[in-house]
């Protein structure tokens, strides 16, 4: 690209309209002028070839995709990672703030996916190395998205869970068992103090356990146990299945008592979901299969936030993530960004209830609750609750005998001294991990 | 996990039902003991808990991931990605071939994306680095699944394309053209030469062109190139859009004369094509913006033979991947075992065209085709069509005079000596990249 052809590419923020404009944070290692790499990042993710050959015409200006800033951060000997081709000499380490024109593709999913994470940004000349951190959208491309339907707020006051976590369980084993043992399982956990027992990301519509005669099971122990309890109990659903199934296995679960449904949000892809979201009568909960894949290297692929924030976008109410500790191989700075990511101001779009997971038990509770730094978030352990020596009851107790020792400021211990719920979980789940 | 339970996750692969089993083949990096890593990638990628509490049972035998071979490669002294939070001590660098049990999910893609790509061997306990190298399915499996409806051999007849490569050309400029121009591009390419003119990956649905409109011209336009060539051609239109929009506009675009549709796989999801095709009336074309997020690094995430597979399954009939050449940070092994596995046996599922591409012209084709083997491909450039001196018709014919080169063991410099619009390509896209 000569010189001037690169000046078309850059733009001061103060000049754009930001009700037009997407802005993009990426990471990116490059070869040679900085300058040059950022323009192609540009060009190749909106206006490529810019005119036709023999007319007198320039797209730029409209559609081009522009460096709104670029800081040159370090130098390096090489790549970060070793690339195969590999890249030979020096790199810059940059970050580059985008504004991409959304005229382009307008307010659809699949489309913005293929221009922020497609085949622009990611074969960009001199720019091998690429990650997506962050990516916001003015209110007037937000509008045109639902969201959330019922939002954080809207589970309390449907739910009636208030001033406290909301207590999910995975029920298990969570593959192999048959429904009316499974049913059982559900029942004995809410008895116990669950809100929501929920079938296993892996468990969703399988010969041995048709979701059928699962979802009738436990919607009828649902409904038992809320009589039993006078609480409101939840039946999450997974109902992950081949996209034209979303819709009837939606209705068939709701038919049968389930009051809320799971999609593995990635494998069915953004977009069936939003689809969902239109027909949908109960809360939407996500879980993130196949994200770890683009996110967990520091400096290649798409950091958690830009994918929490499109399924707050495509209508979960819930977002289950990876949380807090060593099992889950996440920085504890990105949980919270997932987490505010989840809950901070986004035009129209309502917050939805974060629930950092893995590995959990009554243990982990105090540190959840400490570093979210408040109770608005979803808690899920599986055998913290299903392998409890006591059973699935007592591992639900447990949890809200947790719950009571830190909302009234009493030591874990100290409180299991007279619950032998929390006692048996704090030996068999401790120390905390 | 104690030694004796280890062991229930290892199996003999001649004691296992192959009909029963998906071969998955990774390559970890693993802290510890590599059998208690593998058998953890294992267990969390199916029978997490095997057993309830205080119940004699164990469902691993028919229901866990087994591994079937573990080769410890080499070790190391960390990770060959730095993570965060870092994975301290030596690492094992090993590859693990499992045997999973896909009775556990069903013939179904999101499922399968969650089984094999999922929190289970993505959030295995001592395996921090891992990608998924290869993946094999058993007839029963395969047989579940339509594939492609035409596949290679069928787009030959249906094109009359022989003995030769098909030379598509993605119309530019690919943003902001307005739908009238456009079409005359796509014309004068056709009239050039071209077997298949294209919308961009970027190009969908946008105020600016909208697809009803430019499909009805480009519709038009190929018909009066097919009068006044007397060859076949295909006007290909990028439906990506939301997925409840993507059999509403197949349905418009093929009344409108469109007779190919392109899909970018990742962006719309895998499962949303393979509900397309029961429908689709015309050949499907993926694009691959996304997969590179999760590809590019040679020792994490899924390696694009995998993707190549899976969007042959899901029924694509034509597969455009990243090519050859520096442009396309892609090493050659990896572009010809993506185009292998579109046309390697695949039980009853059909080959599909494999489209390597990447800034090509007619410079380029002699050497695609030297490392194809063969005229079995797709070639697909852009500017080397639609920015060719003599404009598109002049693009279009230098690929056919490359071609007449090729096949008659002539190099391109002396048929275009003869050739004008060759010798312009040579001049304006040579020397050979």
């Amino acid at each position: 690209m000569k010189t001037s052809e690169i000046d078309g590419f850059f733009a001061d923020a103060g000049r754009l309209d930001p009700e037009a404009h997407l802005i993009l944070d990426y990471r990116v290692e490059c070869s040679g002028d900085p300058r040059i790499a950022a323009a192609h990042l540009c060009s190749e993710q909106s206006t490529a070839q810019w005119r036709r050959v023999g007319v007198d015409e320039d797209y730029r200006p409209r559609f081009a995709a522009k460096v709104l800033d670029l800081e040159v951060e370090t130098e390096l000997s090489g790549t970060s990672y070793l690339l195969d081709p590999p890249v030979s000499g020096p790199v810059s380490v940059c970050r580059v703030r985008i504004a991409h024109p959304y005229t382009n593709f307008g307010p659809r999913l699949p489309n913005l996916l293929s221009a922020v994470l497609g085949e622009g940004p990611f074969f960009a000349p001199d720019v091998p190395i690429i990650k997506l951190l962050d990516i916001q959208f003015p209110d007037t491309f937000l509008g045109q998205f639902d969201g959330p339907q019922f939002g954080l707020h809207g589970l309390r006051e449907r739910w009636q869970i208030r001033e406290r976590p909301f207590f999910f369980g995975v029920i298990k084993p969570n593959i192999g068992l048959d429904p009316e043992s499974f049913a059982e399982l559900g029942k004995q956990g809410w008895l116990g103090g669950l809100d929501i027992a929920k079938d296993d990301e892996m468990l969703a519509d399988p010969d041995w356990s048709p979701i059928a005669r699962r979802s009738a099971l436990l919607g009828a122990a649902r409904k038992e146990a809320e009589q039993a309890t006078g609480e409101h109990k939840v039946y999450l659903a997974n109902i992950t299945d081949e996209v034209d199934r979303l819709l009837p296995l939606h209705d068939l679960v709701v038919a049968n008592g389930a009051n809320a449904v799971m999609v593995n949000a990635l494998p069915v892809g953004l977009s069936a979901v939003r689809m969902l979201r239109k027909q949908a009568q109960v809360p939407l909960v996500a879980h993130f299969p196949l994200i770890a894949a683009t996110s967990r290297l520091p400096h290649f692929g798409v950091h958690t936030r830009v994918w929490t924030k499109l399924q707050r976008l495509a209508g979960f109410d819930v977002v289950i993530m990876p949380g807090f500790g060593g099992r889950m191989m996440t920085p504890e700075d990105e949980v919270l960004e997932c987490i505010a990511a989840c809950v901070e101001p986004m035009g129209p779009i309502k917050p939805a209830l974060p629930v950092p997971g893995g590995s959990d038990s009554a243990v982990t509770l105090p540190g959840v609750h400490e570093r979210v730094g408040g109770a608005d978030f979803g808690f899920v352990p599986g055998r913290g609750v299903f392998g409890h020596p006591m059973g699935p009851a007592g591992g639900a107790a447990s949890l809200r005998q947790a719950w009571e020792a830190i909302a009234a400021g009493v030591p874990l211990a100290t409180h299991a001294a007279t619950h032998p719920e929390l006692e048996a979980a704090l030996k068999a789940f401790g120390p905390v991990g």
